[in-house]
């Protein structure tokens, strides 16, 4: 139904990119957010067809993905507020000083696009990171035209919300080319467009091996190009001794929760759950144990994920000293597959690094450490991580300062008493950690800081107020924020100043 | 004299940093700032002697040393300033919504320090852009610990500067190790410290070629880490038609100037001069010849820059096409070059890669182009520069407007009659080109922005104010600038918020 796009078709969209691109960087912030508030419209117009056809396609319950629709909607209007709001400019003003030898000549700073963005749809969140997703969203305010590399699990949710955009951008007078949809089954055309001269940056949310293959591709051009891949990661709960102790059946059912949600297919699954060896963490197994096990697993997203979570599990559970604790019920049918929990001493986590490897899906491992020292060796032994949990009392937080130190090294964002998933789409919210669980952990991908991806700085010197951008005049006509010799305000510029 | 640092030394360095790098993070950004004025201090300290050591090591006359001296107590202390006042934190405050459903968590978001950072000294700034220069500066200020790679063009100069650092570290109890300077003659310690995993960013200054081999490292270790190498540039100078006519003589003066400003070696030397050629063109090029002509070449910084630019430019002369139309007398002594301009046709330049590359040095391509048509098609063929310069009259401005918006996507700074030699050390400055200018267009790497190369976003999520950085808690107790629930503020956080 959905035939591969040619090299050449891709080549003609491109070419309409780059047009699009030089007309649609002079567009106002208000145009952008204009357009960006229809696609909004647009995607509520699809009304159930969109749930219905998603639902056919991932296995996902019509809950979450009203849910995930929700969302896609609010990333969109609140990434629209941002760019009109304009503070993700950074703009900035250091006026003249003409007296002074040599002359200080009059410098303006402010973001502006990179040029046409290749985003490539995630399968695990079939509206929210995928072809109306937070990529493309930000990718837009940013005021870059955007390809989308369609999700092959998911072609025709894609394909509504591809023309739910295009419906936007003619409703809205946006140029021709603003955005393409990209269908391949293989990678080729995600490779031919990464590798592609017109294309000045990519977002990406999916696995290590496909994040990591697109970032050497893009780091070997004539021309590198940024790759925000946001990719696997085993979001580490570290459960302190007193709060173990005094909330243990809480903390099962919480993490038990957590560790099914979804059935295990969100970036921000906990993994591992690291704690001490004693009388607690005893109680709390066998608690996780009994809450896992009352799950009536649901199905994974395609059958290509759960063959993969098969493969994984197995592959986990049969390296020396992992012990398997709790598993659902076979249940066994095209698309199922077993929520397991197990366990793992410090030791046998710290000598094999398979462990430390993520496993796409609802399983998680617990590390049992002898003592405190083992606890730390087994936090700074962990690679970079989307998010890192303490659950810890007032006591246990005061007691394991050099554990906070060491955690915060190897996360983006630091949980205090609350399970990692659920990503708040939130201007404070970080979701890139440090690599491999981002390519770049020095960006987010949601919340509206996920702009500044598609984005760099341009410095104008010395030009008259006539020919700068609205947003550096010295009037300041769309009342933004600038930083003005050194301080923040919405103040035009002092005469003196001009 | 000074003895390459061997890997073992190395490796003793870096455990050092590590160690400095958890103390030297936890300190207020004041101490950081007291650290960095102290250092200021100490430079001044050194007077006479550090001028007379530069001057004997790199052929750079007293007065430029002295500018470049000031310049460098300059950065020091306003990005001192800088990173006390807050603003390049961008913390972030999102209040929670617990009746929501589900809940909305807190979030508080700000940069932290990356880690421990090298820094690659640059031949052509032995102050500014060496061992207590402004990638230093920014690293310090970031919270980072610094391991320099002396340039070895001018290790005295260097030491004594590492000297000024390490007194100051002292002075103000900085942890050990927050500092090291590097000796070594070849590539290898620096390929060592690029390589070393306990690096985590590289500040480079200097070829395409060096910072494209720091760059490829550091894309494939392990773990990636980025690399801001500020390269080379040929940073353009557009000479539009009624500019070009009215103010024929003073832009040959300008030009002359700018050109052979300290003997060429500056990353914003222009390298290309664009226009059509008419009557005012060949006008210009008699008055640059004179100008020129009538300049006393100085000693280039030393014998292998010399060597380097002699090579360059006998293989840029020799181009097909390309005709010398001015040259200094023949001055050639040891370091002393000739200062030389020449012309080519914008067919020519079109088609030879060759003139598009840089010659460090005094030297400077005019390309004749024949009509407007040809000089946007000479515009869009540059690669990524620096700077970009337009001299042109208003009328000059309006009709060239696809001109406009062409040259600023190969640039990095903009300018409108100015020259692009001096380098404002200004937070509205953008120093850094798209690639190949430098690794990272994104970043600057003069101006206090440039601390931001340094750090990383975090997110903390749910924590009780009396474990929040002072930057993040309620109170606000450093007075800084905070996003609170998508407002800048520096008010406390309302008592409804907490």
């Amino acid at each position: 139904m959905y035939k591969d796009t040619s090299t050449a078709e891709i080549d003609i969209a491109l070419e309409k990119a780059v047009k699009a691109y030089h007309q649609y960087k002079t567009y106002t912030l208000k145009q952008r957010a204009d357009f960006m508030r229809t696609i909004a419209l647009e995607i509520a117009e699809l009304g159930e067809e969109l749930i219905d056809t998603a639902m056919a396609e991932t296995n996902l319950p019509q809950a979450r993905l009203q849910g995930e629709r929700a969302r896609t909607i609010f990333q969109l209007n609140s990434y629209a507020d941002a760019a009109e709001l304009g503070n993700w400019l950074e703009a900035s003003i250091d006026t003249a000083l003409l007296e002074r030898t040599p002359p200080k000549p009059d410098l303006r700073k402010m973001l502006i696009p990179l040029g046409p963005v290749v985003v490539f749809g995630a399968s695990n969140f079939p509206f929210a990171y995928s072809t109306a997703g937070g990529d493309t969203a930000c990718a837009l305010a940013a005021g870059c035209p955007v390809i989308v590399k369609a999700h092959p699990a998911h072609p025709k949710t894609s394909t509504l919300m591809a023309d739910a955009i295009l419906k936007a951008a003619r409703k809205t007078d946006m140029p021709d080319g603003i955005f393409t949809h990209v269908y391949g089954a293989g990678f080729e055309s995600g490779v031919y467009l990464v590798k592609h001269e017109s294309v000045k940056a990519v977002g990406f949310t999916g696995s290590f091996s496909g994040g990591k293959a697109l970032f050497d591709l893009a780091n070997q051009r004539k021309t590198p190009i940024p790759v925000f891949a946001e990719m696997g990661s085993v979001n580490p709960v570290f459960l302190l001794p007193e709060k173990l102790a005094t909330e243990t059946e809480t903390l099962a059912k919480q993490m038990a929760g957590s560790i099914t949600l979804g059935m295990g297919q969100f970036c921000t699954n906990p993994g591992l759950m690291v704690a001490i060896d004693d009388k607690s963490l005893d109680k709390f197994i066998v608690n996780l144990k009994r809450e896992i096990e009352a799950i009536t697993p649901a199905k994974m997203l395609h059958q290509g994920i759960a063959a993969n979570f098969n493969e994984k599990l197995e592959k986990a559970l049969a390296q020396k000293g992992v012990q398997l604790i709790g598993q659902t019920d076979d249940t066994q049918t095209e698309g199922k597959v077993l929520i397991s929990v197990a366990t793992a001493s410090g030791k046998t986590f710290l000598a094999n690094p398979v462990l430390h490897q993520e496993v796409f899906g609802p399983y998680s491992l617990i590390i049992q450490c002898e003592n405190e020292k083992e606890l730390l060796a087994v936090a700074k032994a962990m690679e970079g991580q989307l998010t890192a949990t303490l659950m810890a009392t007032t006591k246990d937080i005061k007691n394991h300062q050099q554990l906070l130190d060491e955690v915060q090294e190897i996360c983006g964002r630091f949980i205090l008493n609350n399970v990692p998933t659920g990503v708040e789409v939130a201007l404070a919210m970080h979701h890139g950690g440090p690599y491999p669980a981002s390519t770049d952990g020095r960006f987010t991908s949601v919340g509206a800081d996920g702009i500044k991806r598609f984005a760099r700085p341009m410095s104008y010197q010395n030009w008259d107020d006539e020919f700068l951008p609205n947003e550096l005049k010295n009037g300041n006509p769309l009342g933004i924020w600038r930083t003005v010799n050194n301080e923040l305000t919405k103040l035009p510029l002092d005469e003196k100043n001009v």
